[in-house]
């Protein structure tokens, strides 16, 4: 199979939501009249951001999630995405599901594939996803301002819980390993709560890398500081408690990664507005905190004293 | 030196075309009112699309400049790019004239870094580019129609001349090597050529799998064929009959790859404007022949005689 059957076979479908899809030098995208592009790029590397024994079709869905999880995160539409690839070869068994899982995430989300790259190489697999915003209401990183409200949408910290089972070092009954490895395979990009935030939040940014560390480039950013209770973080795990042990599960939310949530700020005024936003897009959010003058972030327990542990967020170079 | 100190340090900078530029979860581009974006994607894996003896600096260049000249073939203006790097290491001295020889191409074509990835694995840079183009103006690969004229602008196949230095097949002296392996390592986006053949090319593709093989895709999404004359490909190159043997020569400039050259059609009504745009891009187009209704590539020798020479263009999973 050479390169552009590879493409025609599993990539190439009419664009029918921008002017030109795949098979030209450029792909041609059709904005809304009046509305910003908003992009986002993420690469995946094997090995870093997946493992070698993931199913390949949920390899799809996960490499087009954490791109539309950052539209969420801006609050914008998804229009259309890119996908360069390098693979070691072109293997139809590995190809066939990778590009069903890919392009069923696309179709929910009306997001068409419109181009990209494909070369020989060891495995990577980059994705660009582009969406539309009006101009002014991109939810940005800059935004929490002193006395906002801190939510946190979803379930945090059991994507960190599959990987430490497939690492060894965590034992999970069977049922709760399958519904932890489905929050680290395939991750719900909560694109439907970002467009509902827009006009609601202040700020948002989307957990990737751990909310602890994902927070600290909101309050960074906006150059504020927050407060958080422990006691509301140790709900947000979908595990239930005797699963895990307190101290690992705090850890588990504040700092596991791959979660893929959205982690926002609005006045304590919008608090229905926020609930409306969270009820249109069917997700749960929980309030977490409340965004303070005093740069830093403190973890509380339920006394309201602040708690020792630091958390480290992820970094691909530390 | 971690990840977010890394784009700090070598990527970060003041977005002043575009809204928002790297730092937040999305970055936000601004288009004039009413253009379509065209978009391009290149993923670039060491040992296939360069040597790991490159200088840095002119990566960083190659980097970019291929996703240039895709814009190019499109006659869209550069507006931002996003870059995706994945690295065994966080080197400075790799990175610092990395992103020197990108950025300086960048800033030459008001081409702003926007956003992107970083992370470690294996070499792996992936660019996706941004431009703008006023509705309907995009040259695309299927407008050629018979009798119109086939160009190439500047020079065909002196990249793949210092390839095959570097693989040992070839001996060139001292300064044809040099000026060869600036093709190779430092191609010139044809960006001011492709914006002037707006409404003046019917078809065009930039040449970076060889001509054969580019101008083929253009011959099939026209449903046309094509005539192209042996002796105008043997003046495309630029190293002197002398140095390369005529077969080579020819099979350089027909399947060399690597050229960055822009291939395009137009009716004959339409020399004085094709000359005219040649002029204002600063750059020399050659007429090489002449779309004809039936399908196939016929190149012919000097008495118009069909040469039995079949050219392989590049294929990455051949």
């Amino acid at each position: 199979m050479g390169e552009f059957d590879l493409i025609d076979r599993y990539f190439k479908r009419p664009a029918t939501r921008n002017p030109l899809g795949v098979g030209d030098d450029c792909a041609l995208l059709g904005l809304a009249p009046g509305m910003q592009l908003a992009v986002s790029c993420d690469m995946l590397v094997e090995g870093r951001h997946f493992l070698s024994t993931i199913d390949p079709r949920k390899l799809g869905h996960k490499s087009l999630a954490v791109n539309l999880s950052d539209l969420a995160a801006c609050g914008a539409e998804p229009l259309a995405f890119t996908l360069a690839l390098a693979l070691p070869q072109a293997d139809d068994a590995w190809l066939e599901p990778f590009s069903r899982g890919l392009l069923a995430l696309a179709d929910q989300h009306g997001c068409e594939l419109v181009g990209g790259d494909t070369t020989r190489g060891p495995l990577n697999i980059c994705v660009t996803v582009f969406g539309q915003v009006p101009p002014g209401q991109a939810l940005l990183r800059s935004g929490a301002r002193p006395g906002d409200d801190i939510y946190a949408s979803g379930t945090l910290g059991d994507a960190r819980l599959a990987l430490e089972v497939f690492r060894g070092t965590l034992a999970l009954p069977p049922e709760l390993f399958t519904a932890a490895r489905t929050r680290l395979e395939q991750p719900t990009p909560r694109v439907a709560l970002g467009v509902a935030l827009r006009g609601v939040a202040t700020a948002a940014i989307d957990v990737s890398d751990g909310l602890a560390g994902d927070l600290g480039h909101v309050l960074d950013q906006s150059a504020v500081g927050a407060r958080i209770e422990a006691e509301a973080l140790l709900q947000l795990m979908a595990a239930p408690a005797g699963a895990v042990a307190a101290e690992h599960r705090l850890e588990c939310v504040l700092a596991g990664g791959d979660d893929y949530e959205l982690a926002f700020t609005a006045p304590p005024q919008r608090r229905q507005a926020v609930a409306a936003a969270a009820a249109i897009a069917g997700v749960r959010v929980t309030r977490i905190g409340r965004i303070e003058a005093e740069p830093g972030l403190r973890v509380v327990d339920a006394a309201g004293d602040p708690m020792p542990q630091r958390f480290a967020s992820f970094d691909h170079f530390a």
